[in-house]
């Protein structure tokens, strides 16, 4: 039994949430199948228009040879670093330590493939250059995930991906994007998604993070690549007999929502802007570079949470449904930018930050 | 590119098909949806109201302590042999020759946990108790597959079961029940799921084989179990943020053709009879004992199917979608029952047996 969270009850009342795009209810399968025709016939086992017509839509987009849709990013990532790792004859990858393989996954990786991780650079900042060109170990593959979410959605400069790119290729070292956030990232790049795909051998993206979809994620890289991931999805239990329930809310939200990733970008800077006005609050990074930052404040845990619930009621504005401990006197949330920013009235969010200001300044 | 089967472009344009319950179109999803309340809350991670109720729901049908729901049943039984070598400290399981794990899964079992399969039995015949007492290798858990589909769906004696039920436990071996048409196997034993499923440590469940439903699982046993059933599920990437799609059209499904299945297993029986009056033809068994059974015929699978097509124009009456080689004299295919046939006029079915009598007749 769930026990009651005065923090999300409250949240759940408020009129205007800050972040995301909605409530996660079957309201969005709903709509993704509003106009979709019934006698449109179901995939199978991987076969089949429908999937077959999104993956080479998908991997058109990211100017790869092919793509296959999965059910999880856990899957495809777990299966591309293990095609890498038996492609080089070499069990060991490297990624960061806060990698969602390494915190999300019940170690998947190791108790599955026995794929042993380099965990590189630390765990409150972006793996760089210095830390690959100096890396000891012999690898199959190198995992960057841009943003890195679990820093604030933090991205290194182009120019320096290309250089890590670049020395990946030279070494003959694999090189895959854990893209989940992939759309988020290129208004501040200015890039494509081809052109940031392009320095990677395989991609994963995902539908349900940004793009708002159901769940569901596409895997690309060469044809020889995805072939054999196919197995591999067999092999994990992903290659079910239907997937539209999934394909189908990916690529109706994929439409409604990639043409946003600008403005939702910009709305994340405004709204970080405010935050950082705030006595003894900052955000991570401090001017965001996606939708997405984490919201630092000194404060423990406990107190912010009693505070957020007198906001909530006070202003009907909505900063986040939990708040996470970092020690006794911080504590942090991840606030990701989505439809709702849009709908939230100006002078309602500037009496927010006002409200808590007052709070905060008379402590 | 799919080539063309003029065989498959015949069966969709019969007007009776005699097989399954209807085509597998959005549709399917469509209707299972039509009177969800959109505001009803998604499933979070394996964690909510939806899932939960359904899992209880699923346990108590089972007479299990407990039950997840997983994606695929390829992802559930691999973990449930899993669980039961890591219990065992023996990385060895049995099961028949032709079980799904066996000829259907690229070998996940072995590749993905190492566990090495006994293989139990001979391909054209259930596993009997003198296999099992007779077993000279030491293993972790007996897998059992009710019926066994691939020799047109054979059942056991219930006291062979009950016998083969009682050495495991005497002997310390698990048993693991394949249950993906344990639905099917009740009419003839005359038995509840409870009564069936009391004989197994575990069990697993599918909603898209005789049920009807889009995909999905439930695998049932010990709450010990189904809570580590639950840690493998995030390390395979089938604990999806949203499963609902799944089990809405499970649960759906599942109340819709629950009570029906005395109706098909008696269905599949008369259908069976039909075809054994055919000359050169025979249904293994002779007498269905669910509501599938496998047809073989005396003759080259070309031969068949050009035959097949000639039918479906004169009759509209639809036997089957495919034809599977044998040998170069005879061939086979499987016939499962469902709501289609209900649907079949009684004189059109028996003007589309005298056609096939008269053409194998005159050979």
């Amino acid at each position: 039994m769930t026990k009651i969270n005065p923090l999300l009850t409250a949240f759940h009342q408020t009129k205007y949430p800050l972040g995301g795009h909605g409530k996660r209810n079957i309201q969005v399968l709903l709509e993704a199948l509003q106009d979709i025709d019934g006698n449109m016939e179901s995939d199978m086992y991987g076969n089949g228009k429908l999937i077959e017509d999104f993956q080479a839509e998908m991997a058109a987009y990211l100017g790869k040879e092919s793509a296959v849709f999965f059910p999880s990013g856990t899957m495809a990532q777990q299966i591309a670093l293990r095609i890498w790792c038996d492609h080089q004859g070499v069990k060991k990858v490297a990624y960061h330590p806060l990698s969602h393989l390494e915190i999300h996954e019940e170690d998947g990786l190791k108790e599955l493939h026995h794929i042993e991780p380099v965990l590189l650079g630390d765990k409150d900042r972006l793996i760089r250059l210095e830390d690959v060109l100096q890396m000891k170990d012999e690898i199959a593959c190198l995992l960057l995930e841009l943003p890195q979410r679990e820093i604030g959605g933090q991205l290194p400069d182009y120019a320096e991906l290309t250089e890590i790119s670049a020395f990946c290729r030279s070494h003959g070292i694999k090189l895959h994007l854990d893209g989940a956030r992939l759309y988020e990232i290129l208004p501040y790049y200015q890039k494509s998604a081809r052109e940031i795909c392009e320095l990677f051998d395989s991609v994963y993206i995902s539908f349900y993070k940004g793009i708002g979809g159901i769940a569901g994620a596409i895997l690309a890289g060469d044809e020889t690549f995805t072939k054999t991931s196919k197995v591999w999805k067999r092999r994990h239990g992903g290659d079910l007999i239907s997937l539209y329930p999934y394909i189908l809310s990916a690529s109706y939200y994929f439409k409604q929502r990639l043409h946003k990733m600008e403005q939702y970008y910009e709305e994340a800077k405004e709204l970080a802007a405010l935050y950082n006005q705030l006595p003894d609050v900052a955000t991570k990074p401090l001017e965001p570079v996606t939708n997405m930052f984490h919201v630092h404040v000194n404060m423990p845990k406990e107190k912010l949470e009693s505070l957020l619930v007198n906001l909530y009621e006070a202003t009907g504005v909505g900063f986040t449904h939990y708040v996470r401990e970092i020690n006794e006197t911080s504590c942090c949330y991840e606030v990701s930018i989505g439809d709702r920013y849009a709908h939230v009235p100006k002078d309602e969010l500037r009496k927010a930050f006002e409200w808590m200001d007052s709070k905060l300044s008379v402590r």
